[in-house]
């Protein structure tokens, strides 16, 4: 091994440095061969029974663990223990050792026929898929008499590596001891990637050859920049860890407000999805909501709320950032988000169809309702001018006649810029409504023509392609014009050095995740207008995502 | 009614005049309620029997038609024909009415089956349910000794109106009697839009109001401006008809080569897409093939054919345009167009998956083969330096990667401008390649975020929309500025008034299908170069698709 050589590159998804031995996680148990072997009729009751102690002990583990942890973690942690002991997965193993099956063999062939079945609805269900195969080893573990697979519990500090971490992997992880994470698949937005995020360990996702680093290597792991380096001096090592861990203590005390080294304001506010999340965001030095995503509110509701319900949601965010800017979207459903009270028709092309703003078409009563509803929580909480934004607005009479739906009401209306017509006339836009928010997830989607969904396309859906921030550049350009107000709201704001590169573009906010506004903050305040303007003029030069980032991390680290 | 009034306007999808009496397509039967009368079981055999004379009748007429046709007419007449004599639907209403049902209540069933089934599948498949509905329609109309619903056979020219417009229905249309037709429902994609442009009818689609105008209302009708309108001067909209018939004799005798009026240079070329194709291109006045879509070649092969097969097959489409200009793009097979020996994953979003260049991710090999096999080609035709050009390509990283593989065959490689991105840095991506050529329809569809395939959104995905000329004129310039070739290749280059505002965005040759390489010939060589960039500056100022066609009009026509 080369001294202090970059070992693998990924995708960095927490930054962050960490400087331990590597630790693989362990691995699964062999399954056994599918087999024509029968159990006897007498012994299947018995059969049937050791896999229901099987399955009991592992469901009790996951609840256990979804029990210690909190937030996010437990969520997932919930969701799979209940999907180990969902009763469609029961029935159909418990009928294959009812007619011979080992419990081993059993529970392999089920599972399979759920991932297939998963597997075949694509996407979101897709990636239960994962989950599903982490509950298998788990039961064959359990059955086995073998030690639970997966992560190892650490008495000293460790970098874990593994091929992909399951969400019953990565729920109970100890920070103080789990100093980084690297895995071999995964992207940006994998359970790994969530979780890590949340526990603020530094993390590398997809590093290709992670599996030439042994047991017991020391590794220095970067999470900002996506490396896993092997060989490093130790001593040198552990200075920039030091320093790293000074500067991630610096973020916890950031509190705001936004401004860069030479203060010029910038505002920095959360995407939130309810009240209770506004509540918890505010808990955060955000200085106000940018995004607060209505369609999320109602992904369960069966029948439309009515304008008085839907008033009191609304009302519980604007109450959590009294006096703050609050910016609320219509219902963004459709796509992948779909509402149950809303017509959704079959599409070959959801992420290319009737979503957002274009319901309308089929029920414009909807967003009127919906209009009345802010309108009636604004007057409640005594806000004048309440901000509301449209969603997949692509045309300039979408954009006017959303517009004038708002003014009707004492609203003041704005657009997301996800389309990227709307970015390219900018300028026609803006002199429609009076802000505008940058969705970078749905414009790097079009922009790329690759579906943000699609592991296989991360490399093309990265906000960081030099085509996407030239259409953020018209935009900001377009509101400097007219002196109104555009921002950032999609996942790019919360990257501390992309953000100051926003900044540089001439965005006058950047609304995020809670928990990233005070990284970006702070990163913020390191740098001057300046050198933000001149990072962004030399990033635009570039003609790849990773020369843009690389180019951005000289000019502004 | 007010006197020469537009009474209503659509979508125009075929230019020219028509001026005669309305004439509505014969209303569909009454069909019969769901009804629980069971038929005798002594009687079943023979009700059995009249639905099978029903529906052999109903195919027999159907084949008839399509033995009288030609071209896609027959083709989608085959089609219908075989799906009345489907023995699926055959085998489902037999069963029916064996158990009980009369023979148009099990005709109904049956079909209403079918339709749900078809419509779940969506997309293309989906629009298969209207010919269903013609079908059933058809069958209890001949059930109940009714003449056959649809088209009438008119005696004197008429125009004809109707809801939408089946297969069936247009495909035996007579030009000479049928001076135009408009319909209240369908797209620039309809059946309808399809015939009649072989056709040469003048046709307006997705005209809200026609069902205003009553039959006997003397009507005229403007294919290029999308209106119908009643109480025109007889006398004045029979001129107009008969310089209408003049302009279109014109285009019949137009040979070419494409220029403006002052002798600027336009190669106007053919979209082709195999051999056969490509010799019945060569009867056009077009100069070459701009773009040969290798995948539709191979839409039914099941294994790869070698490279000698392939290369047979590109040769019959370099030796129909001996010595002139012929591009052929890569295998763009995924989404809509999937190939059955390439890996298709099931995707959320095909349209934003991977497609086109992006194959190359899983199997490489795929596209060094075809590579080999247009340069074998180009070998045995004598054409050196032969034009190939990529699909869906997206990055910098993919430009550079395919044209080293072209270079190395001593192939010339260029780019499709379909993806946002590549407009956007177009000055970068031309340095990578020696031309580009664009692809309006999929940059349509991504600048605008709407599926091209959706009817519910063809507002969106029209290519007059002004983003997408702004991009256009992005990678115009960028071909100026390194004088390198920059054309068009999608449906945009075959509408005569829309291939001039490209002319004057400073594109340098429009490839379309060939029956519209006349009409575009024609009208560039009825105005100057300056005149076209006057208009496309002037389309530039537009915000809206409607704005810019009818800026478009005021200045060329």
């Amino acid at each position: 091994m080369i001294d202090n050589a970059i070992a693998t590159t990924g995708t960095g998804v927490v930054a962050g440095l960490g400087y331990a031995p590597a630790l693989w996680v362990k691995p699964a148990p062999i399954l056994p061969h599918s087999t024509d072997a029968v159990v006897a009729e007498e012994a299947r009751e018995a059969e049937i029974a050791r896999w229901k102690a099987a399955v009991e002990t592992v469901a009790a583990r996951l609840a256990a663990r979804a029990a210690a942890a909190t937030g996010a973690a437990a969520e997932v942690l919930e969701a799979t223990a209940a999907l180990a002991a969902d009763k469609g997965l029961q029935r159909t193993t418990v009928k294959l050792i009812a007619a011979g099956s080992t419990a081993e063999a059993g529970t392999v062939t089920a599972i399979a026929a759920f991932i297939a079945k998963f597997e075949k609805l694509g996407g979101l269900m897709a990636e239960r898929a994962t989950d599903l195969g982490d509950i298998r080893n788990r039961v064959i573990s359990a059955l086995l008499g073998l030690p639970e697979p997966g992560v190892p519990t650490p008495l000293t500090p460790i970098i874990l590596l593994a091929e992909d971490l399951a969400p019953a992997d990565t729920a109970t992880l100890d920070p103080a001891l789990i100093h980084g994470i690297a895995t071999r698949l995964g992207g940006p937005t994998s359970h790994t990637a969530i979780i890590a995020r949340q526990l603020g360990i530094p993390c590398v996702v997809a590093a290709a050859d992670l599996a030439d680093i042994p047991d017991g290597t020391l590794v220095l792991i970067d999470g900002a920049a996506g490396t896993v380096a092997v060989g490093a001096d130790p001593a040198e090592a552990e200075a920039k860890v030091l320093t790293d861990a000074a500067r991630r203590k610096a973020v916890q005390s950031w509190q705001g407000p936004g401004r860069t080294k030479d203060g010029t304001a910038v505002e920095i506010l959360a995407n939130v999805q309810d009240g209770a999340g506004a509540r918890a965001a505010a808990q955060f030095p955000a200085q106000g909501v940018g995004l607060f995503r209505t369609e999320l509110c109602f992904l369960s509701a069966q029948h439309e709320p009515s304008v008085a319900e839907q008033a009191s949601i609304y009302g519980e965010v604007l109450a959590a950032f009294p006096g703050q800017k609050v910016v609320i979207r219509t219902l963004d459903a459709g796509s992948d988000k779909p509402v149950p009270f809303v017509a959704h028709p079959d599409e070959e092309n959801p992420a290319l169809g009737v979503r957002g703003i274009r319901l309308g078409n089929a029920d414009q009563g909807l967003l009127e309702r919906q209009l009345d509803a802010v309108a009636l929580a604004a007057e409640q909480q005594g806000v004048t001018a309440a901000k509301v934004m449209a969603p997949m607005v692509a045309t300039i009479d979408e954009a006017r006649n959303f517009a004038a739906a708002c003014r009707s009401r004492k609203l003041s209306p704005g657009l997301m810029v996800e389309v990227p017509s709307v970015a390219l006339l900018a300028d026609a836009f803006l002199a429609e409504v009076d802000f505008m928010s940058i969705g970078t997830n749905d414009l790097t989607q079009y922009t790329m023509a690759a579906d943000r969904m699609a592991p296989s396309l991360a490399a093309l859906t990265d906000p960081w392609q030099p085509a996407v921030l030239h259409l953020i550049r018209l935009a900001a350009m377009a509101g400097a014009s007219a002196q109104k107000p555009v921002g950032v709201c999609g996942e790019a704001a919360a990257d501390p050095l992309l953000a100051c590169i926003l900044v540089g573009l001439g965005l006058t906010s950047l609304s995020m995740a809670p928990n990233a506004v005070a990284a970006v903050g702070l990163q913020l305040e390191s740098v001057t207008l300046e050198q933000c303007q001149r990072a962004a003029v030399a990033v635009l030069r570039c003609t790849t995502a990773r020369a843009a980032r690389a180019t951005a991390r000289e000019l502004l680290s």
